[in-house]
């Protein structure tokens, strides 16, 4: 299964739409180039749709958000669902702040998305649950809660949006509301390096643009992919500023059969 | 000649105010460094005019536009035509969406520039041609037209604008509508890193700024530049993220001996 | 002194709030990560002060300051004061328009800061000094001018604003109006590297988020451990790109007995 997914990526090299923060717009794009993807960043209304229409899929990250691209995030993300195109929510921090978070809901309510990617705690948000994020990191209780509870709020969430939903942590969790993956690859080291959460989600944009009528599948995918790029990284481990290179290094010398023999799934319900 | 202008730019360390995008800032300004050069990001309009006057030049970048910095690029741009500063153009993704080829051809029409650099797609455009870019890239037929196409492009937007154009792409070409050359410098990975063309911009900056009497020179000396180093960085290629981190490295380690001796160029009309 | 200041930021794991400029988020958020502390980038006025008042410290870094982000600016200033939470300003090309004369000069009157931080132009303009900054670098004279003269502008700073103060530069010094340290760590190549300053501040942010208490401690803490992230990273030099990557490598391998039996520093009244 996965080599199909990760074939179609190189074959359709698809352009990906990203209204993204500033902090890990350089790493969004050189791992979206990494994979074989065609990154744009565009956050003017007066583009949003246009640039959107000549896509393959669309990236919504909410990092460092304000009123004008807010305003973009809602008019690329209905375009995208008019033209059928896959569109990925980044909530970053939804929970920090009262404008994240009631962004965060805004856009699912008013966007059909793919797929909504955060960790515990913003998935939890996200639910209606009345859990706080720590910044942008997930909170000590929620990245303690057992899986079994993170899991959980994943399907609750799906179901709510129709969105496949991809929570990442010590495990990541990809479900569609029906089926379900638990994906044990990744490092602890990679919680150092900021934005793996950002690369992951414009990685999303990239397999699932490429992929479009396997969501679910393209996100497992996108999910193992951005965990074995930072446990092969890890592997020759000399500090956090060259992890960051070796994540990127790692996703341009990515293979079908690399990713086939290192992911670490379980299916589940 | 080409150690004259590089010696300028080592000696005369121009000051270079980038009005530009926020995924690649960050590669701009050390490049700028890395070359001897020193940069300074600034778009607001409150600053934008105090801002060039007392930079030795100006780089105009398009690739995250919006409404308040292209007021900026406008402000800025007559400012230094004013002064008699260089200005280099990069208009990134025209032809992708109207705003960024009608902020292109409004730039065009208000200031006199000194270089535009863009790829074909973006050339083609500018001269009136009826492309489209693909995003940000070159679209694939502009990739793939003949070479004499692409420089004929380049010598009527020359004609058009009265700037030395430079175009990027297998060779590059930089005319300034009298005199031609054809550099086939760079390495095909370049374009899988976000940045070398927007951080070729911000050093034609550079050398612009300490050789602002003679641009065509400057130009291609810049052009060269860039793509030894490309070249050079990909001879120890082990990825991507790799690349990068090499590329300013091999700009801070250039010098007038290897310029002299790695530059491939051929003059043409 | 120093391991209790480096060992409290470790346990506390500070989250930091940073409204700064887009050119060097990425560096200052992963040299925070790689400190042991926790970033924030958040700049709308929506979301400014609920941030703030989540965070252990704010450092506010004027950049790439526009109209909007100068109000977050102002509004999580006074937060984190009412609050009592460290406060760090960067006035960065103070002295360069204005803009950022007026915007720093501006902060200063409105918001009590813990730290502020330097070059030694910029202190001198904040200082009332009749000098000029070189776009975002000192200016020669300054810089050349003698180490008594650059000491005294902090210690007059200081007692204009309450706040500690570090000016760097070939020696960094540091004041809180009573107590005066000169530090000479640090090497002359990491002027070429992009944001060293910047992330210094950012640093500021989560030592003294740690230790809200140590101000002056913590401020001379920040300053020597950036500066041996840069001697060390110096020592396997190849490169400007390859040296940005090790100073954040270094940060990520600090450890208290390493910072103790590196510091140089000097006190003086």
């Amino acid at each position: 299964m996965f080599e199909k997914i990760f074939e179609n990526l190189k074959n359709k090299a698809p352009l990906v739409h990203n209204i993204t923060n500033y902090v890990t717009a350089n790493d969004c794009a050189n791992i979206l180039l990494a994979c074989g993807a065609s990154p744009i960043m565009a956050d003017d209304a007066a583009e949003a749709a246009e640039i959107t229409s000549i896509c393959d899929a669309l990236v919504i990250n909410i990092g460092t958000l304000n009123s004008r691209t807010i305003e973009s995030m809602l008019i690329s993300g209905k375009r995208a669902a008019e033209l059928g195109k896959p569109v990925i929510l980044d909530p970053v921090g939804a929970g920090a702040s009262a404008l994240r978070t009631e962004t965060a809901m805004r856009l699912i309510n008013e966007i059909r998305f793919s797929v909504i990617r955060g960790n515990a705690s913003e998935i939890k948000i996200l639910c209606g649950g009345a859990g706080k994020s720590r910044g942008v990191d997930v909170s000590d209780s929620d990245s303690d809660s057992d899986s079994k509870a993170v899991f959980e709020n994943a399907k609750r969430l799906s179901s709510l949006t129709g969105a496949t939903v991809a929570v990442t942590g010590k495990t990541d969790f990809v479900t569609d509301g029906i089926r379900g993956a638990a994906i044990s690859n990744g490092h602890p080291l990679m919680k150092r390096v900021t934005g793996c959460g950002c690369m992951l989600s414009s990685l999303l944009g990239g397999f699932c643009g490429a992929n479009p009528d396997e969501i679910f599948d393209a996100a497992v995918c996108a999910v193992a992919f951005m965990g074995l790029c930072g446990e092969y990284a890890a592997q020759n481990y000399v500090g956090t500023g060259s992890l960051r290179t070796g994540i990127i290094d790692e996703a341009s010398n990515m293979t079908a059969e690399k990713l086939n023999r290192g992911i670490k799934i379980e299916f589940r319900q």
